[in-house]
């Protein structure tokens, strides 16, 4: 473990700024550690990071195929959506092809991710319902999972429902934990989010790359695994859908055209999966790679930093993807003249295990 | 110094979320540290908690008597206001009197630090202009400092502009640092911001309330000292026009009722100055107490948090006093749904040097 976990500093002129401590865990497609930096294993809240685990769990007791869901609408049970008015609607459709109903759902309206959506209610005086929140279509897949398991709508939130006990068996086997090892406390959207070590989380994006290399080859297919490609395939044919304009998760997935799936978790962490490559071979791993990111502090525009710096240092991709995302990367810090003031400076090393 | 510095720790459920490293500082009217946290020496950008100082070099130039400056007008050059309409109104009238125009202001424009008058503008489709700014009656009274001094308006905020190079010499005096020992940076309002050890910071608000203390007890007054107090009764008179509805250094000053001067500087540095009493006395000091926090990360509301614990470790003021700021010091953790999901947990002792 690094002596202080500091990953990126700032600088205004040549004075110290803030600086921000970060973990970082890199594993191959069986979990294994190949690189960190600060407490690869700290336990960390996944949040919306966790939607992907979420929604295998919905896939497997058969609600996609008992309400002809697809893979736009899969996407969005794995998005936290800007509430754009494509992704308002989609989450509706899903509510009408699960039967239930906007008055069903147990998350609540909140602003929007995106500023320009923001904008827009604000100027239509718009009050956004529980059919807006970034988490709608994984509720609305919440609300199929319940029906397509035959047990009522009420209560399909609450810690104690058979559908979350459900749902964390299939979230601590993903993450390759005995049940008591993930902790579960209550989320931004109501629904029960998980808490495991930082590896646990690349290891599950390691693994949906890896169902979705598997599944091109042909390999002999279990249901879990071909949910698993499902997930992978429509979270980076949607990308569109994960997040929105101009949000990272969506140009990270458009910019690396389904070589990587992307999602970040409220509270800056980020989990990405990588398909098996020369790059991740070269890296250690047998097939695919997972990486996921936290930063200490919470700050989600310094997570977007590393993670494209971690990209970077890895060389995954190209130079000419991970150019897409230089806003991201070295966002300019300009005052209200447009005049530099200062920049940031990454500090961190990642340690081969 | 402490072992990792961190200050507060956030859990959701039983499980952490996010940790905050500060620093502290609280010395006494002769800028002895009395207590500190983390690394009371950091060197800190001290932001618009420098505001003060600065309006001392402005003082200094005579410029609140030539242009019939009052009380009101000093306390918006010490401001970060939140652009409502009364200290937009205020900065125009501050640049009539000083005979100068809004496009003589080197501020640009930028969406208010108040939730509620962006939405006021949005929904008018309004501009900010630079008179908009949170800054702008510091700029205002820049422009009537550079032209007390007889100098030209244009590149008033140049940090080689004679009238800059004289508020580095009275900025670097009042933190009792030889000139060549502060940094200045550029801040986000375009002018000069320095940064100096975070005790320095405490000890410019120990001046300022000890200067309060030393003109109410009648004893022979410097004209240095006549205007830092009359900075400290400005502020402490109008704390609304310093920050405004519902912001904290406003309420802050408000609940104490005149016993303290307190100021945020941006990226979550605060600074505050007490008046003598008892309790500074108590605490080891002579007279008036200064003390300074700076957040690593930056967060601020995480900044008003720590303050408002040493505010209350120190047991300055009264419960009655403190508990007015509960919303600040204590704020609910509720997600969407308004289910408290976490709590902070302030995790630093206070140590005595």
């Amino acid at each position: 473990m690094s002596k202080n976990n500091v990953a990126l500093v700032t600088y205004r002129g040549s004075a110290l700024e803030n600086s921000h401590q970060a973990h970082v865990a890199v594993v191959d497609e069986a979990g294994k550690l190949l690189y960190g930096f600060g407490d690869p294993l700290r336990m960390t809240l996944a949040r919306s990071a966790a939607k992907p685990a979420q929604a295998l769990a919905v896939a497997q007791t058969g609600a996609l195929e008992l309400f002809g869901l697809d893979d736009s609408e899969l996407a969005l049970m794995c998005a936290s959506h800007s509430s754009e008015e494509r992704h308002i609607e989609k989450a509706r459709q899903m509510l009408r092809k699960v039967n239930a109903e906007e008055a069903d759902l147990r998350c609540g309206g909140h602003p929007s991710l995106s500023d320009l959506v923001n904008r827009d209610w604000i100027r239509r005086d718009f009050k956004p319902t529980a059919s807006c929140s970034n988490c709608s279509g994984k509720h609305a897949g919440m609300l199929g999972g319940a029906l397509a398991m035959g047990l009522a709508k009420d209560g399909y939130h609450e810690p104690d429902h058979p559908l979350q006990l459900h749902v964390k068996r299939v979230v601590a086997e993903l993450c390759g934990l005995p049940l008591g090892e993930v902790e579960w406390a209550v989320d931004g959207c109501n629904l029960p989010t998980p808490a495991f070590p930082l590896d646990n989380l690349a290891f599950i994006y390691a693994r949906l790359a890896d169902a979705a290399d598997a599944v091109v080859e042909g390999e002999p297919e279990s249901q879990r695994l071909r949910a698993m490609a499902r997930i992978y395939r429509a979270m980076t044919t949607y990308p569109e859908l994960v997040a929105g304009e101009g949000r990272y998760c969506t140009e990270l997935m458009q910019a690396y055209g389904g070589a990587l799936v992307g999602k970040l978790g409220a509270d800056a962490s980020y989990a990405i999966g990588i398909r098996a490559s020369e790059q991740t071979r070269r890296l250690g791993a047998k097939g695919a790679l997972g990486l996921s990111v936290k930063v200490e502090d919470g700050n989600v525009n310094v997570l977007y930093m590393l993670v494209c710096e971690v990209l970077e240092r890895l060389e995954i991709g190209t130079a000419a993807q991970r150019e897409l995302l230089s806003r991201f990367h070295h966002p300019k810090m300009l005052n209200t003249m447009n005049r530099e003031t200062g920049q940031a400076r990454f500090v961190f090393e990642l340690e081969r295990y």
